[in-house]
């Protein structure tokens, strides 16, 4: 009987009971506790990077340390954490991401913020070209970005994906990525935070944008040089930006982006873990130790990710 | 070699190449005038509702009446038209209706405009719930309706289709109007309009959907009472109205939806026919026509579509 620690101590109230029913339900009886008194007999670690446990040393048992967080930059590079690290990927937060991305994509698309706000009741019944005159590029076709590309398609538009690793079917390296922001009508951003990624979108990459280009951010805050970023905004080489990540958040209030007409904040909403579904990540992760089988969503040291 | 009168002389600019080319490319070779100097030897009238053309008495050779409109209600009961009448069903406006759909449905579903519009900077990471959670009824399931009904299920929508006439999977009648309009969190309306149809959403229909449910119109403007819906509005009963069509258009300053809060108006761009893919659909009617055989999109005088 596997013990669990449950180590993300502000989610255990949504969690206790999704959890244990997902235990359950993958034929798994565990002790789960939120306290390890004894760390050295604890199996599985779930854990959330913003939790209070930093110091992995004590677990000798753990065979994995399983985040509820899709992105691990604030725990890959713990030199205590020498367990396998699992990150999140769970399927409702893919959706949700699909239905930020699409809907932001077609908001852009439409010029609905035109219509939203118009106090001059303008009537103006020109009509936006239809999709798949609209080209759109993903950054980063991981599985959340995939699953946009792949719904961003199915509306006709068409999609250049760009990948850091060799995906099938995607640009990849300096000069794809020179190509994918030649091209983007609009962009979307879904790399994941690392020393390669920080800042990956810098003014002379944002140059090669075309003039008027939109900018979708659920990714990372820090994939973006938010200071080359409004100076394109504000010479209009940059359309507009909507972001739902940022380097500090809540994103303070005076900062710039608040205030930027061509700047939209979404507050951290694009995807966000449902507990439910989640729960069952972790419990089949957990199934899959016990029985020696490969861990899902197993982080790379060496990516980051 | 038919003869072809294009009698929509405010569109003959936007058609005159893409209909000669589509021709052509159908393998037709026809004599394409904008004057009748002699109408009894015109084959085919290439026409729009608007058009200045109200007697067809004189067509008397005329095999059929090509609209340019998907609606065809000012011109169905025209006592003169005694020949075959055809609507447009343009690929092309089914993307554009597609796009503005789902688009609009994203946008109320996320709650896009309390971030697009945020003055006080509000952060609030409350997610929304997830598309399968949201039950969107869409009310006509013709061509339009059914490729929108179609789109909003790829993304997980729960949809609820309801026609006048029987269909698979749909509701029909007054009590399954009923059951698709209580449980709508966003409805659709894509009805033609037709002596049924005018003033389909009155207040004892509205009355039936769920407190704050959303309102999307890209049919017809008929289909809705407006002062039931603005009394809807001013109540909260229904949370919001985005509408692209009206019984005036352009819709009149002054008239109350330019500033109720709750309604968002679009200038009537759902569903514009895009001329080159409707010159195809206009040669292959005409193709069928000169081969004998039936023609696309023919409408049923009953039905009034």
């Amino acid at each position: 009987m596997p013990d669990i620690l449950f180590a993300a101590p502000a989610l255990w109230p949504e969690y206790e009971t999704v959890l244990a029913e997902a235990l359950a339900e993958a034929g798994i009886d565990a002790r789960l506790v939120t306290e390890a008194t004894a760390p050295g007999e604890i199996d599985y670690i779930v854990y959330a990077p913003s939790a209070p446990l930093q110091d992995f040393t004590p677990f000798t048992r753990a065979k994995a340390v399983l985040s509820l967080w899709a992105g691990v930059e604030r725990i890959v590079g713990n030199p205590t954490l020498t367990q396998a690290l699992c990150r999140m990927v769970d399927p409702a937060m893919s959706e949700g991401m699909v239905e930020w991305v699409v809907g932001h994509t077609l908001r852009h698309h439409l010029g609905m913020d035109r219509q939203i706000v118009n106090p001059g009741h303008v009537w103006d019944p020109t009509c936006p070209p239809l999709a798949r005159e609209r080209p759109v590029t993903v950054l980063g076709m991981g599985a959340l970005g995939a699953a946009c590309a792949a719904a961003l398609r199915a509306l006709n538009f068409p999609v250049t994906g760009w990948s850091r690793s060799e995906k099938p079917g995607c640009l990849q390296g300096e000069a794809g990525l020179a190509q994918a922001l030649s091209t983007a009508s609009i962009l979307v951003t879904l790399l994941p935070k690392t020393p390669e990624t920080e800042g990956l979108l810098n003014a002379d990459r944002l140059a090669l944008m075309p003039r008027g280009a939109v900018i979708l951010n659920p990714g990372r805050g820090a994939l973006i040089d938010d200071d080359a970023l409004l100076a394109a905004l504000d010479r209009g080489h940059i359309g507009h930006a909507t972001l739902d990540v940022f380097r500090v958040e809540p994103l303070p209030q005076g900062h710039p982006f608040w205030t930027h007409p061509r700047v939209t904040v979404t507050p951290h909403v694009a995807a966000d873990t449902r507990p439910a579904s989640a729960a069952r990540v972790i419990a089949e992760n957990i199934r899959r130790g016990e029985a020696g089988e490969p861990f899902l969503h197993l982080v790379d040291r060496k990516r980051g990710y």
